[in-house]
């Protein structure tokens, strides 16, 4: 069996730093299968990054190694994190990015590295990829860090959005290439498909089941296939008509019209 | 032998999509070889994404499963099309993609797909990795579906232009990185370097051999590697010089000067 | 063991021709474990991309094949080189993309292809790609071309920038994703944290360690990750700010103030 290392970074396309990565890993982890996630996070948007892995992480198969560098603080003090959880492995900067694990039964390990001369190193590379190769060969944990208590760990505060008086205060946590929004806000937060929602400047937006039930031109609201409720125009890109990007906050209410 | 696995969407690279289809992927087809032919396909333009695949599958190994999700209708009741030809396979939505097939000896089964909830529901990552995943693991067609004639899949139609009367009507296909601008004129269409042709605006494009050949300045048509002609400037953008984008029209006439 | 191809291109990710190439490959040489450095050079630039490569090639395992299709000429006599040093594999046209191995202990060949007619050709994936294969495979470089001396091999002058009477010339090599802004100034240059800058525009530069110690909106010189000096700001992008792309000159000296 190929132990799957999963990449998730703001490195984009345009440079060979995953690449790099990737021939860092092959080295110390020749039989590696990896796969990329996703390289287009926001430069240094852990809050995105975080909800990518969240939104993705089951998806992968037991076993699957998940390297997550987006990292503002790269040369600071701040350590690299290791997790476990259902017997896969999470690795990032210890920025908050992997604080959504907090909420789930991890185990949780401060990797010991012997950081390299600060100047000329590219954690990614240099210490991300030796690190995933040694637990996609076997390792434990154990042998790579030290135990940590989860409270000790960076936690990101994510709320979600929930309905109150019939009002809905949101903020978009991710624009995909189709403009559809997604939102802070969990597919179990109460979904009733044919309700209809006004924006403070008096858009209408209608809770639908699937994109090609909206009419031209209207504005859905859809449980998506990424576990949060998501913005949408058939066809057409709801964030260029409503204005909206990764961060832009959004509020509705309860539209007492049929 | 490793299955390959080619994935051709409309997904773009800034999404998780593509990783989650892959993660999908893996975790029922754990030894495929997964290969990206394309993500960049211009969001819901089947007609581009039968182009491309039509222009690129014979460059795969026999027993290749291709995965081609551009799907304006995703949600909605248009069936899963599964095709096999000399030993490739072929998933796509009943929507005209993969209409090229209909032109060779193809198989033609329907799938049965369990849809889950529709809402939710990410056909690309849900519906056609599994189901990617049971032919790269054996399963015959036949088990996952129901046979098919040609004349009940969807066809696109995709006239090819011709010379008549010495005047050629085009139509891009596909604008490339470089600026060249890949036309619906096959290379077949009986080309004859050193011919020169004027377009309605007075231009003069010259047939040529190769990029190469041409001097500077000059636009050239030339039988390209994609199975159809180009137009092309070399060291410039071809489409910036014209003003073309895929779907452009393009008129010709053939000029009498030497 | 799976034999490593690293791709580096102009091609982009829009088009169908990184995924053909994979395809060829793949045809010739089914165990390859393939893996993309960059395709995102900009068009036609072999500086960048004998930059890029030099900079990333060490990361890769021992028996890797480099595969380099940036082509300006492409269709013409050019020939298409093949290098070895340290149990690598090197393909490029002879542009002089591989001229930083002339540095080198390399050993050369000329390969010896058989080219199809030459419309319709995509060197990359018809010539390239089964070379590369055969190479895979275990084939000897003596046995796809003939033996060069290394003054044969196209060389390109990339000159290094150094000090002189205090002052540096220097040139921009690559601008990354975050914005930083990579030299022709080799780390070894005689980097001096502390040390001072100004450039012709008055701009202070101050040589440093880590990004993160960088104070907010001053621009660092640093030892970056890619053997070469980089200009940064913590959190912003230095190329907007000293309006630098790849090719940009610049010229700083240094600065008497403490």
């Amino acid at each position: 069996m190929h132990p799957v290392i999963v990449l998730l970074t703001d490195f984009g396309h345009q440079d060979p730093y995953v690449g790099q990565m990737k021939g860092a890993l092959l080295c110390a982890a020749p039989d590696a299968c990896i796969v990329d996630l996703c390289h287009e996070v926001a430069p240094h948007d852990t809050v995105q990054a975080g909800f990518l892995l969240q939104a993705s992480h089951g998806h992968f198969p037991r076993g699957s190694i998940f390297v997550c560098v987006v990292d503002p603080g790269v040369g600071s003090a701040r350590s690299i994190l290791m997790a476990r959880l259902e017997d896969r492995f999470y690795l990032a900067p210890d920025n908050g990015l992997l604080s959504f694990l907090l909420d789930e039964k991890a185990s949780w390990w401060r990797a010991r590295t012997i950081t390299p001369a600060a100047s000329r190193t590219f954690h990614g590379r240099d210490i991300f990829a030796p690190l995933a190769a040694r637990l996609a060969g076997g390792q434990s944990p154990d042998s790579l860090g030290s135990q940590l208590a989860p409270d000790e760990v960076v936690r990101l505060e994510t709320p979600w959005a929930t309905i109150r008086d019939g009002a809905l205060d949101c903020r978009v946590l991710h624009v995909d290439r189709f403009g559809n929004c997604l939102l802070n806000l969990r597919s179990a937060f109460g979904h009733s498909p044919g309700r209809t929602w006004l924006t403070h400047d008096g858009r209408e937006i209608v809770e639908a089941r699937t994109y090609s039930e909206l009419p031209h031109g209207r504005i859905g609201l859809l449980a998506g296939s990424q576990g949060v409720m998501e913005l949408a125009v058939n066809g057409e890109s709801c964030a260029r008509i409503l204005h909206l990007s990764p961060g832009s906050p959004l509020s509705m209410k309860e539209s007492l019209r049929p």
